[in-house]
């Protein structure tokens, strides 16, 4: 047997008994004639004492251990004669009496403690070392127990997880496809799912009532800090609800993991936004309510008042009270504007008025208005004496409110106002049905081609498809989208109708969803569902900075394994047998 | 509000309620002025009545109704005239007042009863249709609720669920990879995992202790029957653990889901069987015990005994005891030995030797043999009079044997021995490491190149690998094989032994593996681990002929998902980002 008790489980109660322990060597310190090892497991510390005076050849043993030497140990648990408080098994010490070294390690490239020298670069290439650290695997700790409290949860509520196949076709709408060639059908390729969606809504028509998964997901995009090439999706599917059936049941799954997890009452029921709103009010389908700086819209008190062409000329003016910031230098102010003016944000310039402590008032603006008119956006805005005003404007409100937002969201940064540890969460609805693709130079759908219109706005759907609302609705917590999902189509002709508006060809909607559109034809119930971000969720929960943190092997942002050394070149064999050829014709 | 109660929950405690009920209409029956519906949802049947003199319209809405509608109902639940006492809802039935028709039907290409109409490729083409059928649907809530147990189980047991990625490296040893051409990394390939094997044991190096995970994995294998290219694994790992200890555990899992799922105690310990007596006793390393039929030794007995050349010259002459059958017909007789000489099995002819009922003997050989010869093989064989004897011979006796399981198990078979609600299991252990492949002409590794050599057969690995066991076990059930596993390598040098042994270049093997045998010099554990085919366990607890029945959407032989018409070919565009082509050279 290679162990009695794992690291983390002894304590004074146990004082006397023989046991042996196994793991690795957190650390070894020498005094005088004593050498202690700190021997670390999944499960906690456990220190270990070797006394020269006792055992002199076992003590020599000892003095031979490098960190992270894999060892086994028996011994007898004693009291300690320094404790320590901070750990659960500060109070004991296992005096040794056999020392077996399982494995030897080399010097590891870099610290395993939480507070780490190793790199990023270097962290992944040996990321089996970098999951050692206690802080990294609290991680995927936490990822595992929610999985267990999600399928309990929506076990005892009759949701069966149900396994859809990975192996599926391509369909060129929405994101890239990941693509696996077939041997056996040569020239044909199956897909990798970006999401179970189509599979799930036959699940319904199959009449599986509550249908869960959490499932690897898979979307060929490139790379920001926060995505990855697979992902891990809370997919779930129920028939015969409506809206306020699917936000009530997974609501109550929300609020049961903050509590769990993390101890955190959310208010029930949660808020409710529209999309409208809060594109009003923040600039944002997914709204950070951790702090104020709502937008205050400004077009009305400046109409008129000054010769600011900008102004003048913007449909939409907005701005946001930075409390206690009008002591901001120039230099911070720069900051600002050049932030606003970073491409990936596209603002054309910073205007700010200044409402200073002492009662004065200095603004980018103060020669084109007047006095008066600045008191008045004080009095619009809320603004406090000391407070900061900062203002966008632009020829589309929309676009115009993503930049404010962006803004917003750093100053809340800069004034610390996004705690981790706060966590703020509600449901965006009626978001538009069809988005304007300037790329694409059509509408496309915002959620999916399987996303219920309003039933109100059916009407519109010929001449003001861009009106239409649907009946879809995201989970947000903290400013980020961590779950979103819809009322279904459940109607082949509805459904036909939709892929019109989409521009489809009815042969081109048959050769590509001519399935599910079939299926509707034999009794398809009413339905609907959603899906989480694990990733997000969990990094979340976590209060991490990526989703890379609560993933055991990540990808880097070229979609690499730096650790597996993956993807790489193929046998001419394996091209062969599947009828590919590698076609390199861009250059990278 | 879509329904009040499922179609399984009413009972005639609830009588006078008014409920709303929505499902599927299974069937619909007119006698005199009424009609009634059986309704069914995922939970069940309830009874709707209509009754003409009462509502005349709704009487005749209900009329049009066709079978697979999907309806709503409301009504009042009242006690049944006559009462059906095999349905739990039979007391009772909904006198109906409303009814909605939700989804009207087409009628279906098959019917959808447990005895259904429907061929196999017309119920797959209609999956979702297929899926309603009760029998079908409660092989996925089977499924389900062996998940569920199983991560309950060891959760409980402190295996952390951890996702291993679906896009690594392709390794060409073993099965056939599916790969995935990545478009940041032209020319670069993703492979789709045949298991977490090697990402799995860097998690025990990582420390992570108890791993476990319910995961996909993909083959590129010409398919049969019972394999599908995307299958599921119940996939496990351990640190510091000895083989007894992983038996032990998971013979306790195993145990405890033959218990909840069919009420079935598995003898506690299960047997264990080396994989040389298996191949003894019954030519298999997967054997089913459900019945004896054992393999006798006859070389002895019959060498030197008669002048048949085939047996003089056979290296191995072994025979079954089939009771009873000692009737058979020359037809009969000729049926087996046509069956034995199948290819896929391979035999040269079938002797067999009659024990009458009536104490006569006769034998395809008794003109070879004498009467004490034939009286002597009765001895041997234990042999009753009726019994029939079935031997075959050959040069190599594990190649004999395993055309004798084929018969065997035919005989099992025809004999109705092999009952599915019987369950023998067992474990084999002490499987050979390598095995010599005729088509690579060189040693494989029997599992795979990281199991443990048995560690007093490590001193043959140089001179007779072939006669190196390995720390390998199976855990059998019924001749089919449910899960496997290993104690694994944990140290560089041996790693490289293995690869040396198997004939990999050092380099092929750094290229290959270098990850993990580079990993194995930071304090690498002992470690240890299996995994079980859930698709076959599922199977086997359900008692099902093939593991297609119990994956929602499985693909057919050809590796085709008919109902998706997947895999398909591609848009130009797709290939032309992939920079990859289509290069069909080979006839198909």
């Amino acid at each position: 047997m290679y162990r009695t008790n794992t690291c983390g489980e002894l304590r004074l109660s146990d004082a006397g008994k023989e046991v042996t322990l196994a793991g690795w060597v957190q650390r070894l310190r020498k005094m005088g004639g004593m050498t202690f090892v700190d021997l670390r497991d999944r499960y906690g510390i456990t220190q270990l004492a070797f006394n020269e005076a006792v055992d002199k050849p076992l003590f020599e043993k000892a003095n031979t251990l490098g960190r992270e030497y894999c060892i086994q140990v028996k011994g007898t648990v004693s009291e300690r004669q320094s404790k320590n408080d901070k750990m659960p098994t500060g109070d004991i010490e296992i005096v040794a009496k056999e020392l077996n070294v399982l494995s030897p390690s080399l010097t590891p490239p870099f610290t395993i403690e939480d507070n780490t020298d190793g790199g990023d670069d270097l962290r992944m290439k040996y990321r089996y070392l970098d999951l050692r650290r206690t802080c990294v695997r609290k991680n995927l700790e936490l990822r595992h127990r929610m999985t267990i409290l999600i399928r309990n949860f929506l076990d005892a509520r009759q949701f069966m997880e149900i396994e859809t196949p990975m192996l599926i076709g391509s369909t060129p709408e929405g994101a890239r496809d990941f693509v696996v060639p077939s041997r056996m059908n040569p020239g044909q390729f199956y897909a990798l799912p970006q999401s179970p969606q189509t599979l799930k809504q036959l699940l319904m028509v199959a009449g599986m009532d509550r249908y869960f998964q959490i499932v690897k997901c898979f979307r060929d995009e490139d790379l920001r800090a926060d995505r990855q090439p697979e992902f891990t999706q809370v997919d779930c599917e129920m028939s015969f609800v409506d809206q306020e059936d699917v936000i009530g049941l997974f609501e109550e799954m929300c609020r049961m993991l903050f509590k769990e997890i993390r101890g955190v009452d959310l208010p029930k029921p949660l808020q409710q936004m529209t999309w409208a709103e809060a594109m009003r009010r923040f600039g944002s389908d997914k709204p950070d309510l951790r702090f104020g700086m709502e937008f205050v819209e400004l077009k009305d008190t400046f109409d008129g008042k000054g010769d600011f062409s900008v102004f003048n000329e913007a449909k939409y003016i907005g701005g946001i009270v930075v409390p206690g910031c009008a002591g901001y230098s120039r230099k911070q102010l720069n900051e600002l504007t050049d932030f606003v003016k970073r491409p990936q944000i596209g603002a054309k310039g910073l205007v700010y008025i200044k409402y200073n402590a002492d009662g004065t008032v200095k603004s980018s603006i103060d020669k084109f208005y007047s006095a008066e008119t600045l008191a008045e956006v004080k009095k619009v805005t809320g603004a406090n004496d000391g407070d900061l005003v900062l203002i966008l404007s632009g020829d589309n409100a929309n676009k115009t409110r993503v930049q404010l937002c962006s803004l917003r969201l750093e100053m809340g940064d800069r004034l610390g106002l996004r705690d981790k540890n706060t966590f703020k969460c509600l449901w965006i609805i009626d978001f538009p049905l069809f988005e304007w693709s300037d790329e694409e130079q059509r509408l496309m759908a915002t959620h999916h081609p399987f996303t219920m219109p309003n039933p109100d706005d059916i009407p519109l759907l010929d001449e003001h498809p861009e009106r239409v609302r649907a009946k879809a609705y995201d989970f947000v917590c903290n400013g980020i989208e961590v779950g979103g999902g819809s009322l279904r189509i459940h109607d082949t002709k509805l459904q036909e109708k939709m892929f019109e508006v989409l521009g489809f060809t009815p042969e081109r909607a048959e050769a590509q969803f001519g399935f599910l559109m079939n299926a509707f034809k034999y009794g398809a119930p009413p339905h609907a569902g959603l899906a989480f971000g694990l990733d997000r969720f969990v990094s979340i929960l976590a209060g991490l900075d990526s989703i890379r943190d609560c993933i055991a092997f990540p990808k880097n942002n070229s979609g690499r394994d730096v650790m597996l050394d993956a993807p790489a070149e193929l046998d001419q064999k394996q091209l062969d047998e599947l009828q590919i050829k590698v076609d390199l014709h861009q250059e990278n």
